[in-house]
């Protein structure tokens, strides 16, 4: 612990007496023993530890709060992220706080009201209106009113018309990565599927991908190429669509790691032997390890990920603007489901 | 949206006029056009908005405040519970703010003290010290001190010696039902692997399972209950364990969900085929419905087990005390992974 953050709870603890002790030391009550004043003092001066400090935090109303807006906490790949900010906040006495939007714009609304009523310093955001590549009018019009508030850190999205940091994975590099392992491997027919169409992560990665596929001389199969959503029901649903076609891929890349979690249960429950196909997802989420067959998948660098949000929060804090948006680069890992064709 | 939660940006989207504009007639500023005055009153009248309680909620420097602690919002276990505490918690009017402990002791009394400091209405508390069967004097000391002004709610934990609110699982009728269900199968020897001695849910379950396991006459095998941690790699380490026994259980019951995750990769590592057991887990996070074989396992009935929180959060609030504490029922999820002996 940081000597600056000693409170009176550590001096309590310290000298085997209640914090309520330590209070009243601090403020002069004479119902303390002398004994025991002459022990807590001790203490405090052998901490280094400032009354004035501690009684300005005390009383204080806000310290720096960052307001973390996302879609659904018990996707890991969120709670990934989070957890991390926080810790880092927490280290640099930031308040953070978190609220869940379940991609619904209204909700995204009530937080982004909160956080502006409280003065935040800033506000990360994932998911929801700044995933959509095509926002409606008044989502953009709120963001703006917002920002010329609050500084919004975009993850993962970005807003025509709204000039806010923004720290995005490079998709299309993952995406390459994803195709030329799978190349490697021999395979030449490459399935792409969930994500839904008008959502900025499955319209980039489909991009991508068609442009990947032309670099490498594969052909781009239309019947292979299945929209759904982003859920595990929907990687059964996609799954069941895609084997109604007489001839098939040999390697099926899932816009995230869940999309292959349905797709594989979907292969099982109609006994189809998920050998057949080689299975690719992005994400890397910890599941993706417990699953079986284990799952190749594009990790988003998290580490560096939550470093850079950090330091953008940092700067804001510290009156920096730095406006550039920043781009982080994947690393592809190779697990069970990725085989040779 | 209810009524009474318009805010000055819900009259500003509805006027197609900024949320300043409508700050500004709000206060009289003669800036704004008559026109547009007109007609940012005339929607105000419309949508019953009272500018008094709007006014207030931007001053008012805290709403009731719940202070959330839990050890990892990455475990779905965790984070299950607390995404439904957040939602219901907003349509109440409440500030929720959640803070890891990672079971850290000292992260635990850092979050107590902001909670404290922040005067929060009350606080959940979940892992860490609360599971403790012996926890340290400071510990005990530190949580009565919070007590004496924040009331704590604690879940599947207590502690001796602070008359908190207390909402948990019955984890005995848990594990009765898993016995109950392999029995049923034809199981006689079975494991229980996972847990640490010290910490309540494990101890609480194996003293349970002792005493289950005479009801239905079966002995208790030392040799088949291994103590380990509670992640997936502890799993692994108290199966490999389980393995180098010569005479092994047909079934084996983990004391959460990631314990059996573990286990049953250690197989697959060690070329033991995963039918020679029956595994059963507890906790039914959402994993063990995507995992193969997917997971029998106790679901703590988290619908039920919120709503108790949020009566009992409510209660506080309100100045109603009801420190009883309450046991929450269970019940047995069957899928792939429990089968006949």
């Amino acid at each position: 612990m940081n000597k600056r953050n000693f409170t009176i709870y550590d001096i309590a603890k310290e000298a085997s007496v209640s914090p309520t002790t330590v209070s009243r030391v601090l403020t002069g009550n004479p119902v303390v023993k002398e004994s025991t004043r002459q022990k807590v003092l001790a203490i405090m001066k052998e901490l280094d530890f400032s009354p004035n400090e501690a009684a300005r935090r005390l009383t204080k109303q806000q310290t720096d709060l960052i307001g973390f807006i996302l879609p659904d906490i018990t996707n890991p790949f969120f709670s990934q992220i989070y957890i991390e900010v926080e810790k880092k906040a927490l280290e640099k006495g930031y308040t953070i706080l978190l609220r869940n939007s379940m991609n619904i714009s209204a909700m995204e609304s009530t937080h982004l009201r909160e956080f502006t009523e409280r003065r935040a310093a800033c506000i990360v955001f994932m998911g929801g209106r700044i995933n959509k590549t095509n926002p409606d009018m008044y989502e953009v019009t709120e963001m703006q009113e917002v920002m010329s508030r609050v500084p919004i850190i975009m993850i993962n999205g970005k807003m025509k018309g709204v000039k806010s940091y923004t720290i995005r994975t490079n998709e299309e590099e993952g995406i390459r990565s994803i195709v030329k392992h799978l190349v490697s491997l021999g395979h030449s027919k490459i399935a792409l599927i969930g994500g839904s169409k008008g959502i900025s992560s499955a319209d980039n990665k489909l991009s991508s991908f068609k442009r990947i596929l032309k670099e490498f001389h594969l052909e781009f199969n239309q019947d292979w190429q299945i929209f759904s959503d982003f859920s595990v029901e929907s990687g059964r649903v996609a799954m069941k669509k895609l084997l109604e076609n007489e001839s098939l891929p040999t390697a099926i890349i899932g816009i995230n790691d869940l999309i292959i979690y349905g797709a594989v249960k979907e292969c099982r429950d109609q006994n189809i032997s998920i050998n057949d196909f080689s299975f690719v997802g992005f994400d890397d989420i910890y599941p993706s390890d417990i699953v079986y067959p284990s799952l190749t998948t594009v990790n988003h660098n998290y580490e560096i990920l939550v470093n850079e949000i950090m330091k953008t929060i940092d700067n804001i804090i510290a009156g920096k603007t730095n406006k550039k948006g920043k781009l982080i680069d994947t690393h592809l890992i190779i697990r069970e489901s990725s085989k040779e064709c």
